[in-house]
């Protein structure tokens, strides 16, 4: 088989963590004949400087083509004040929307070496295994109009729009209700019917989905403020969160933070299933940032870029048993006190970027 | 002077929380000579039994005449299903909408007796001391078209619309410099510029309104999604807050959360000062919900009502000493162990809502 993986490392520390995972690819094809064959192109600043857009359509051709799209960072401050079309963020979004990517799914676990990493109290996040389902393209991050108007008289107004359609709303909650199944077969819902219609509409399909398909599955709804503060307050009473793209982005991070695990943590953004080959479009990235502080230094931690790719094997290429060991290699690392700086602790040793891959690689 | 108070306590444990208020009240009458005169009405689901709405036209002539509104709580179960016009909720929005009460301070502070009680570590916590001021009366929570639409086809669109001005913009970002300038002169405004155009807009805003008029306050600007991280990490390096209605409805629930004092904050909700006379119409609640659950037990804390109050003296009727007197009480009966069932820890000695109000009187 061959398995076409197109890689965005992106800005900042994005391709000092993709090196990282170029390594374990060679090793897949070297040792166990994985058959990956790798493409590579520009996104966020630096598809900017090279084509003045955040990412070309050549680029954006090869993304709609591979197998699966590995993603590092984009953004820094050097693009802080390009026009907002062609923001390097302008390049992820795009990529969501046209591969149409509307689950992302957001582990937030708690890795056992880090939970005295964690601004809460260790006891509450301690064997944490959260996964947020957010939806990714639809709400106020597309619905239209989405403008700024100049009302004269020195007045502007600026304008989104938040929009769910029935079916938009089904297929997350489908995901979420699925993914329950493969684990302590929970949902909680979240949104705020009490003052958004999109709230309302999403809480009655929510409800119906679980109803018609899913009734084995057990629901909650929660409101997204209330959701907020049960995060910090017990983290542990959830196993699966579903929101939409707004408060999933809020929540995914503050949940993500909770687990002390930040710099770990990866993400899955999947298509629907193709009606006839069953493969869906997919793409990974951490959920960190490009962190341009430390970009180029060799320092940054290449775990969530790595935990990326292990979700990659997981979800686009079936390829559980890899998954797994890769997983368990990080948490092995980990334990053995082998830290970059982000996560470092008293009696650990620190390395930098290329030691840790190399370390993961070798477990 | 006459000084008008409006009284709302609403549903669940308001009243009883309001109670304890009444009696504070009656004691500055009674030896201070105060001049409240107090009038009351019903708000949420309370309302909508008596009236079939969520606040009667009566009360709401009340809520708008008097020089300020003491709001306890809305909502439970029993209104769980009523129609979305008349929901317990819309009570507390029509009053903020027509009063133009644009201005939400939520102090978030951490008690010093109480920081145990935080899932967050304590030293993170220990004196923790932010102001979150969250615009009120426009974004999400107003726009239109907010409505679901029949697409036929069983599909239904839910679509709320966020929509900012320049002047409200201009006006919250006003009250948090100002606010700024009484505490540690530093304001940190939240937005998703890089996803909402709403959010370029505010940006801008109030970085004009900075340079204009508040130059000597710093300023710093941060992704609301960052914020809600950094707000989990390291709460203490906030001062002011600056937010839009949905984010800082997610942002103030979760800072309030952090403090491990939750049922003890209180709220201010403030229009701008009368050409005139400089009067603001305003309201005051608690951060707390109506907790269906406890409701007529006598076991409500009915400190973040205290603290309300504490709050309409200072900024109602620019009663100082009365307010600070009245903190200081609610913080000495605190550090003498004297609790009620939410905040009890070992040791402490654990009082109805009745006794902690009394408590805090006799202080
Ligand atoms: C970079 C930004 C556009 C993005 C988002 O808001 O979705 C990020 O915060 C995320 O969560 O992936
Ligand atoms: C009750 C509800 C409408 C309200 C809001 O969303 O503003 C509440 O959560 C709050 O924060 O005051």
């Amino acid at each position: 088989t061959v398995r076409n993986l197109f890689l965005l490392p992106g800005d900042g520390i994005g391709p000092e963590a993709m090196g990282e995972v170029r390594k374990i690819i060679a090793y897949m094809n070297e040792a166990m004949n994985a058959g990956f064959v790798t493409d590579e192109g520009l996104v966020g600043g630096c598809a900017y400087d090279a084509h003045g857009a955040a990412i070309s359509e050549d680029d954006m051709k090869k993304a709609l083509a591979a197998d699966a799209v590995l993603f590092g960072a984009v953004g820094g401050p050097k693009w802080d004040s390009v026009p907002y079309e062609v923001r390097p963020e302008a390049g992820l979004l795009r990529l969501r929307k046209d591969l149409e990517l509307f689950a992302n799914l957001r582990p937030a676990i708690c890795y056992p070496a880090l939970a005295s990493a964690s601004s809460l109290k260790p006891e509450l996040v301690e064997g944490l295994d959260i996964l947020i389902i957010r939806e990714l393209t639809g709400g106020v991050y597309f619905g239209e109009p989405k403008e700024i108007i100049d009302l004269g008289n020195g007045q502007k107004r600026g304008i989104d729009t938040q929009v769910y359609d029935t079916y938009e709303i089904e297929r997350i909650a489908g995901v979420a209700f699925e993914m329950a199944r493969t684990r302590n077969n929970r949902v909680c819902s979240m949104e705020k019917r009490n003052v958004m219609k999109s709230g309302v509409l999403w809480n009655q399909v929510v409800t119906e989905t679980h109803k018609a398909k899913y009734s084995d599955v057990q629901l909650e709804h929660m409101l997204a403020d209330a959701g907020g503060m049960q995060l910090v307050r017990q983290p542990k009473q959830f196993d699966v969160i579903v929101t939409d793209n707004l408060f999933g982005d809020m929540l995914s991070d503050v949940a993500a933070m909770l687990t002390g695990s930040l710099g770990m943590l990866p993400s899955a953004s999947l298509g629907a299933p193709d009606g006839k080959t069953g493969k869906r479009k997919a793409l990974y990235e951490p959920v960190h940032g490009s962190a341009p502080d430390i970009a180029g230094k060799g320092i940054a931690n290449p775990i969530a870029m790595i935990a990326s790719f292990a979700m990659c094997l997981r979800y686009s290429f079936n390829m559980v048993k890899e998954a797994d060991n890769l997983e368990k290699a990080i948490a092995n690392v980990l334990d053995k006190g082998i830290r970059t700086g982000d996560i470092m602790a008293p009696g650990s040793r620190q390395v930098g970027t290329v030691e840790m891959g190399d370390a993961i690689l070798s477990e």
